[in-house]
């Protein structure tokens, strides 16, 4: 199975974002990632409602929303989830997990956990048949432009081994910080499904988005 | 003295900014006024600091940050405050009032206190020295669309008449918060300043913002 | 105008509620009080949505719902509140008090701001048209069994000035701490509307409700 | 060894507690279980100090008091626990759950851990010579009528055979959510000692309390 | 009368503090002034019951608390308040100032309510009653070796008048912050009772304290 | 390799800190352990960063400072981290943990997870790679002269195996709560490589450092 790319739409500027997301529909690419911090849970705040649902009325694409939230269970409704966009919620953000994930569900949405470099996966355990993905970071959330943690690339080959002994072979992985032209083949020989694409790949004034997916596509 | 517009950009469709902002410029536009909403203090959460830092790349216009944010006296490195932007933050978002002005005037901000509705202006008394301005909302922080809260008009008056009476005329008074072209005289008559202008005024499909804007002067 | 009784239901023991609610029916008991406590708010913790629902159900006296708890603007789609039902929410427990009497007023509910023994009264200037009535509490909130705090006496007649001075004399003052036998005629003289009864009054195994309700009403 | 029973007294309505109390208690059954919600750990707020201080002065039948709070381990005092009662506070509400057991054993208590229905048994490995029982989530906790979550019953079997393996055979799982007629084999089957009995089997005002505890009883 | 100096106790180096505290008691020093900040009310984290504890131990002058922490009044126990020390406790930092304040008398302690620099003191006029004495924060707490901040000495003003005229003469202030051999004839003029005294004035190594205690007193 | 000592600081009476840091330097001792509680993470205030300024200035033993403190990741920067220093920070108390260890890193600090009693050791999986120590709480945090936790040995020896096992043998564990002549040695057995050292050991008024140490020595 081929990777899918969800580039971090907080990397694309203002003033270019519907142009990105016109070279990104006519590039097949499969998602957009919506990075949401609220100041709480990262030490860093941006993105939101008014942001997604402007998004929204400009592509088809569907989105795939990173909640970097506290007690991202009480606040879904915000954002007015769509049919089979992805929501992913960090396991570190609140006690409850899977009503988070039922709320999902429940909408439409496509589940999905994502937890800190730090964070076992042994957590996941009791939330298998509740989830579509899995989101590893390697970065610590909040910021672009961040080193990968090394012992991010085990993590992803132990999650994938995990998830197929568990019986759970279709939950994808997705991968979040520093997928560079370097990491991009690691992450993809450690098992990643989704790659979350900034900076360091996508977002690059000198390449055409054309060509930047291409190679993309030819390293996953 | 003329009023002042800031137009409250979270109206301006995504893959319009450029057009809008174009226009604010051509319109001689004050101010562009960004609402930050972290899901605290507010129901809401939006903005944040990609956009205002993507927003000051295209624009020379200088910004109005309307922080509804908690305690933003320990998050105002975050946004990067640049000579002559109005920052302002919620009196009851913090015991440090005087702490986070005082942060703000050493970036080169200008200085503003907000203060929701029920909130009287009593609290303003020893921040006086430092304060440029005073945002007074005329709805409940988190949402557009909302109507006036009739004793907003009031609390305009009082507050312009507690300024005057304290010795500070030129502390500025805006308004946010249903600012329609119903209301624009009844706030101009009671003594505003700046005026957010949102979806009620300058953010209308069918009319040119050139069009709304001599309008809106007319109207202040 | 004569005052109000308001039996603080939390003085009344479960296996006797019932008797009680049917004496406090008969004897025209205008309102049921219902500390709801939320151990973050106050250091106690009682109360709450199961006993509310499940005391609708057997009487028809509307309830008057003293939310002691932390953000009660977005927990009031808990309570369902009824038409007629009085719901205070504290000054201090919210920097969104407008926000609360909007969504309580339309639930059609009456509205009340309660405040703490040390908060001033200036606080409520400019929440004065959206309120029914002022909650002074003349203990500070959490326990049962505590003595009057002297200055409430002046509070109350402070309230009623301030509230006839401008021009609100239909607010209803509401007392709640210590309402003994011998409190309540300085109360009343104060300018207290509805009073919370409690262990020092009508909650005594040793007299009926009855002559307990009369020799309130003698003193009222 | 037989199951035992536990009637959540949420369910109870307010004018027919006494009646309930007695059958339960002509019926020999073992506990009464008792929702404690602070409206932070949970989005509902319910039960508390009030309800139980009363509810202790009509029957003998100890409590099986289910802290659904934050930081419990500092609010342990409020609900003057009594020998041989159990309290179970959740692993998620607090960093000092062993502080917690302590405090619950040297009042007397019977000591158990909650989990919500995501969180790992792995958790209870450093806790087990602390406890005297596991409360297991079977649906996600605040409210009732929610459906059985499909996996809680494998997270039963997993729990009952990590116990025995590490030696604590004598440590109780209480199960709470959705035990109804036709899940309690299941959950029988699966290794549960206690029921939480709510409007789904015991509560049901068309079947005699006998009735209803001879079905349950022979279920289990 | 003349006024009372209390060395800001967080300024002397952990090796000389016997040798500080023999020079204070030498010169008949009124309190020593001990910094509590836990890190969430203000962004630093010092002192505490160790410190006190310790201190008690090796002299008798009369301790004066300044707690700079969130919810003090839940946490007065720790501190074990002794009859004649000062205990203050932050308006901001909790909705229960007047429940604070109480279990400070029950303790014996003397009671005072600090003030940020922007709060108005339009708050103590429920509290007065209560009220051993006032600290007026001059600079923002958290830090030694501010500048004043100059509304600071009209607010001193301002609030000796408010005492007055509300007949509380009794009633003493204290000021804390940048209290220099510039400020200190300033602060007495505005009427100043009691001298947070830092590095500006007493903790000074190339001046014994017996000579700075005199020009202090001097100026007073 | 033998064990490393680190005593308490917060078991030194203040006029004796000089003479305990003089005594310690004599005997190599290695570290001086300072314990940082906020009043929020433990239900305790004290020590912090005036204390560690100070004491660093009277003594070249490195700190090992223990920070039971909420959010430490946000807040390392006022602790001025000096190179070959221990910072511990606890699992529970951030869901960054690993940003927290990166920080500490990159300031030249040594690195050290604490766990509280309950807390699995399967927590630490993906951190290994940047941990110098692991701290085990053998009591709960927060006092002194508490009972060692039984279980605590087990997991001494579950945590070095675990280490050892995953390929860390050079990962140094801490162990702090009841280090007391008794409990030493089986400490010691279980693998235990720095000792908080408090009351029950170094600290004791009849019998000097020299021989508490050497005591103490010949035990590890």
């Amino acid at each position: 199975m081929a990777g899918k790319i969800t580039p971090s739409m907080m990397c694309a500027p203002l003033d270019k974002i519907g142009c990105y997301v016109k070279a990104f529909e006519e590039n097949q690419v499969e998602y957009l990632h919506i990075d949401v911090m609220d100041g709480q849970f990262v030490p860093n705040l941006m993105l939101g409602t008014a942001y997604i649902s402007s998004l929204r009325k400009i592509t088809s694409i569907p989105l795939d929303i990173h909640l970097m939230i506290v007690n991202p269970e009480s606040k879904l409704d915000w954002f007015d989830i769509q049919p089979g966009e992805y929501v992913s919620i960090h396991y570190e953000s609140t006690p409850h997990v899977q009503r988070a994930l039922q709320t999902i569900k429940s909408k439409g949405g496509k589940t999905m956990v994502a937890l800190n470099p730090g964070t076992p996966i042994e957590v996941l355990r009791y939330l298998l048949p509740d989830l579509d993905g899995v989101l590893l970071m390697t970065v610590n959330p909040g910021f672009a432009g961040q080193k990968l943690i090394p012992q991010g690339l085990d993590k992803i080959r132990d999650t994938r081994k995990f998830l197929d002994d568990m019986g759970y072979p279709q939950i994808e992985i997705e991968v979040d910080g520093n997928v560079s032209w370097e990491n991009i083949p690691k992450m993809a020989a450690a098992g990643t499904d989704l790659y979350v694409a900034g900076t360091s790949s996508l977002f690059n004034d000198k390449v055409p988005v054309e060509e930047s997916v291409k190679r993309f596509r030819s390293l996953i």
